[in-house]
């Protein structure tokens, strides 16, 4: 008889309220730029004869009774499967007796919210208070996210979403707009550029956008940039740019566009902030400033979150 | 709704039969012998705190359908709360499409088992033909297991048991007898260390055996050690062998006797051969000869035997 608990996608989707994520994902962050938090090396498989890899990630903010290690696989050819190119699950693991103590088997879904929330909680923290249009490229679920989760911390009057085809800018304003009511509309990418707020959120390998287009007064945050190989933000956005925010320096530093603007020498490799720490001090922002955010994504701040749901989800249950 | 299988210790228990084990992990070891496996390098965590660490592993023989990611912890100060110090699951992951097949809640059975089997497997194939006394060093459930595991493979007159107290060579002895009905005794380690096989299981730091007290024609076997402060088997010993196996040479040479030995220069890093090659063409040795193996766990066994309980158990379920 298995007594190992095991939770779906449904009931953890259920749990995961906007305002549990946006508390447990702003405290991780804090805890990680103050050092109180653990993230090992992740481990990593590669499936080239099925364009798939896996990582497996860990994280613990110090002194919390759990921590979480997280199973993600991306196979790139499921689409044509019928099936979703990514799948995983996540264990949330007693820090006092290694006990296992749940499975969440949420298929992702917490990834993408934290990914979102970090986005939105560190965007709003560094945005101008009365910054209101949102430049957004890339079209996918989690360019999508990045729009509504900001639309939870602060009003947009406009939402200028750029992506790569007619269609799928078309779509994903269609989602925000009949879904969560959102001015959203397609832009060209300098249109999107000349927003008071942008976020990039693409799989793109070269920049996105154009640092001429990046009006005074602008935060830029970029999401997509985790892998080396991969480029969203132009490395002069970064020479402009007054404050540059990180959510891991060394991680933003090997594979995010901090890295790509530091190897082309735009900026230097201590000219960054930890990001937690603006979410506690507010920033104080000359009006002209260009501002950006460079998030890779912290494993300390997963096991926030799946430690929170699962709290939340077993009380559920007790509560009957 | 939850769709993932879960599997408790009890039934993967019930579908571990000792033909399945010995198949699955021979043709394992084999197969990392020959290079057809990819074991990524592990995650690991520490918890100082709570005296715990906790190890991911990843393994899978190419070309098979599956992989495993086995998560395994412990924590020392677990027995004085009434709690095993030993905690873990293994994830049975698809390499086509990364969907997660199930999880298998073992407790470490898994682990255990194919521990058993190697060290059986291994140590059969390289022992003479008519060796029948068996020397024991542990007396924990590893210990135990390895002489159960060789019983299955060929016969034993006598096993003697060398342990740190009276009592838990006793309680090995007493194990081993009335429930397996092998001729166990406690010995000394002298007597132990003079059988024609020699099995270490334990966690010492500093050699368990006088190398001056093993024989012509003895085979010896390391288990225990598995990190870099670790040491059971004396450095001489491997001075004397002629023929020296190593489960995977970057390991055992990491953290493994044969690593020790290398370091003391008594054994050169060249000086050993895949075990699992021996598995395949039987060892030709002189009478006299002295042979050594340091085994110390391969992530695409785990993957093996997983995948096959896992298939075995789905079609037992299939099959009502």
């Amino acid at each position: 008889m298995p007594t190992l608990p095991v939770f779906g996608a449904e009931e953890i989707q259920d749990a995961t309220t906007p305002q549990l994520v946006l508390d447990t994902v702003r405290d991780a962050l804090i805890a990680h730029a103050e050092g109180r938090t653990s993230v090992p090396p992740p481990l990593s498989m590669e499936f080239p004869e099925a364009d798939g890899d896996c990582h497996v990630k860990a994280g613990r903010i110090t002194g919390t009774p759990d921590f979480a290690i997280k199973v993600a696989t991306s196979f790139y050819g499921n689409p044509a499967l019928g099936l979703p190119s990514s799948h995983g699950l996540i264990c949330v693991v007693s820090a006092r007796t290694g006990e296992v103590r749940a499975i969440l088997d949420d298929r992702g879904l917490l990834t993408a919210v934290r990914t979102a929330a970090c986005g939105a909680l560190v965007t709003h923290a560094m945005a101008r208070p009365d910054a209101d249009t949102l430049g957004v490229f890339g079209t996918g679920e989690q360019a999508r996210l990045q729009a509504l989760w900001l639309s939870r911390l602060r009003p947009l009057s406009r939402v200028l979403v750029h992506g790569r085809t007619p269609e799928t800018t078309r779509a994903a304003c269609d989602w925000l707009v009949a879904q969560h009511r959102l001015p959203a509309q397609p832009a060209t990418a300098q249109e999107a550029a000349g927003a008071d707020i942008v976020v990039t959120t693409t799989p793109a390998t070269t920049p996105v956008l154009d640092a001429a287009h990046v009006r005074e007064g602008t935060h830029v945050t970029g999401i997509g940039t985790d892998m080396p190989h991969k480029n969203e933000l132009p490395a002069p956005l970064f020479g402009r740019a007054t404050v540059i925010a990180t959510d891991d320096h060394a991680q933003c530093l090997d594979h995010g566009d901090f890295g790509n603007a530091v190897r082309s020498a735009t900026t230097t490799a201590d000219s960054d902030t930890p990001a937690g720490l603006l979410l506690k001090t507010p920033l104080a922002r000359p009006p002209a400033a260009i501002t950006v955010a460079d998030l890779t994504g912290v494993g300390a701040v997963d096991a926030a979150l799946a430690s929170a749901v699962l709290n939340l989800l077993l009380r559920e249950e007790a509560e009957g």
